[in-house]
């Protein structure tokens, strides 16, 4: 069985590989993870992935108290209100200090049954078990944890690291091919910041990650997972390196933003942040001129967005990106390129050229908004 | 200018007594206060606090950017909506991650704002600046901060320890008698629960102490800030010794969940509570007879209740108190009393003598309900 550790001391990690584990296709691997969980649990899950998967995993564990939230899908349901909901199920069902809850879908799930689990009685533990590829490689791992406000995403949330995350690269087959797609941004935005020999990997092997090679895929999710382990046990709470993830963020959370929270798919939008902070940075001189080209050309095979969606202003853009969380009192903060393969933040942002860079991805909008 | 050091590492804080400062009587007290706080400031209050001691607090924070929140009085707005409708006000404001927040008022005001500084952007600081009795010598201190859920009392939280903790007690000169007492029965509980000679000397300056002397005051309250102080630095997050300060509060909490919050103050149910872990720890013979009594002596000398209020049934009682946070899979766990200043947590509960507890006080229930 694979593993990685997230090293942060006392709440250290294992990210663990088991495929077949809720698909049903391997129960040989549930040993590991049983052994892991208390008597009492709370899964949390949304309707399509519990149609999918809830059997299994109920049949997993066992003769166990277990209790079963659903919630509806979508990124628009990322609200205090689906945390007073799951809360007040966990108070009918008397779950104690001591219940585990268990993450069971996507981004949105874990995002929101991990900060339910950070706030029920102020803190319980979690397990975060995530069947989207964007939460395999990046929401699940790291411990960040929100809801979204009307008037900007994840402003309402906490750090706190998981009891374990458990990754079946099975699930991964019965994602949409937008899905799909959609979490290929986090795996480009890793590479790009990070590692080139990985970004050459992705080049190398677009087609067998596209038709979805169970090896193929094994071998990328545990690379973004290690480059993601890495930056986090560094950093938990982002006070430095760890705002390297942000690469593409800022930009992408404007697009989310304008457009209306779920309109637009968070990987679409990083991958479109991801083309405007490679502009940026080749017009400010860090990034070499032919990056975005090749950056642009992983993206399309991807099947990702490198163009923003029609019906934005420059106006609202900027104001956006001032309202976002990695903005400080000093003014905004950008990640930008200096290679492909590695990034920097800076808070000496070049006005002209991000005006430019708004000003050219405005007038070249192609995308359905 | 006295102050206590809460040691806990890198979040230690100092408790900084500054006798005159919110209620403007001593503007030479500032100046360690101003120099420990940001550019950019949001304070959190509630309507009879703000009349009293915004104004000087404004005065006091000079040319920040400050914005205010007021909120309405009193525990039942201790609720997710006033978190949602805080961080609504703070992303209108353009508050970022460096933004200080000051709770200005009771423990509403504290444990809400303080929870709201807990996730807003993943937590931003939080000075408090108690103006009650209650949570100068208990809530502000200590980093646990919460909201309410319709089935149980503080079950939405985070610990989130404050940047400081600024206690003037002259603004006790403007609390109701009733909110006064409901203060002392933390400052009985913390006596009763850890220190004989603290007991004594309350005892014998009862008076004093309802006469709302200044320097008897002030004694008291770094006595019991002391005592909370060296508990919370020995178990930040509740997992041995900080559960004594729990003591009468598993018996309080199901006398306030049972009567609607608001109805019966924290501090009354508190000091029923502490006659009723006083009682059961009689019965379970941890306790010399005569404690009972002289701990009614001096509950009743601050005015407050020692009997429960009519109209609450044993099943309902029950319950609550096995819904209570301090409740595990092993079932109830209770602080009693094995001698005045001396406590200790228990989980092998005595059934029969808890339900003489509850029959005892149910049968002489006399207060209004």
């Amino acid at each position: 069985m694979k593993s990685i550790t997230v090293e942060l001391a006392d709440r250290s990690y294992p990210i663990l590989f088991l495929p077949g584990l809720v698909t049903g296709a391997d129960s040989a691997a549930q040993a590991p993870l049983a052994a892991a969980m208390g008597d009492s649990i709370f899964v949390v899950s949304n309707e399509t992935v519990a149609g999918l998967y809830l059997a299994s995993l109920q049949k997993l564990l066992g003769d166990r108290k277990v209790d079963v939230y659903i919630m509806p899908d979508g990124e628009q349901h990322k609200t205090l209100d689906q945390i007073d909901a799951i809360v007040g199920e966990l108070l009918a069902g008397g779950h104690t200090r001591e219940t585990t809850l268990i993450a069971l879908g996507g981004g949105v799930v874990g995002d929101v049954a991990g900060f339910a689990a950070a706030v029920y009685q102020r803190g319980v533990a979690v397990i975060q078990m995530p069947t989207t590829l964007l939460s395999q490689v990046d929401s699940s791992v790291g411990g960040k944890t929100a809801v979204n406000h009307p008037l900007g995403k994840n402003m309402i949330g906490a750090f706190h690291q998981p009891k374990m995350v458990v990754i079946d690269v099975e699930t991964l087959k019965t994602l949409s091919p937008r899905e799909f797609s959609a979490g290929l941004a986090e795996i480009v935005k890793h590479a790009a910041l990070a590692d080139w020999d990985y970004f050459q990997w992705l080049q190398a092997n677009q087609d067998s990650i596209m038709a979805r090679d169970s090896a193929c895929l094994m071998t990328m999710i545990e690379w973004s997972c290690r480059i993601k382990a890495v930056i986090v046990a560094s950093d938990e709470t982002e006070q430095g390196q760890r705002a390297l993830l942000n690469l593409g963020h800022t930009f992408g959370h404007a697009i989310e933003t304008l457009s209306g929270y779920g309109v637009v798919l968070h990987g679409e939008a990083v991958a479109v942040g991801l083309m405007m902070a490679a502009d940026y940075s080749v017009r400010t001189k860090t990034l070499f001129d032919a990056a975005p080209t090749q950056l642009a050309q992983l993206l399309t095979a991807f099947a990702l967005p490198t163009a923003l969606p029609k019906g934005l202003n420059k106006a609202d853009f900027l104001q956006a990106m001032n309202r976002d969380k990695k903005t400080t009192t000093d003014g905004l903060r950008l990640v930008i390129l200096r290679d492909l393969g590695r990034a920097d933040v800076t808070s000496r942002i070049n006005e002209r050229a991000l005006e430019q860079t708004l000003d050219f991805f405005l007038e070249n909008a192609s995308g359905s908004g």
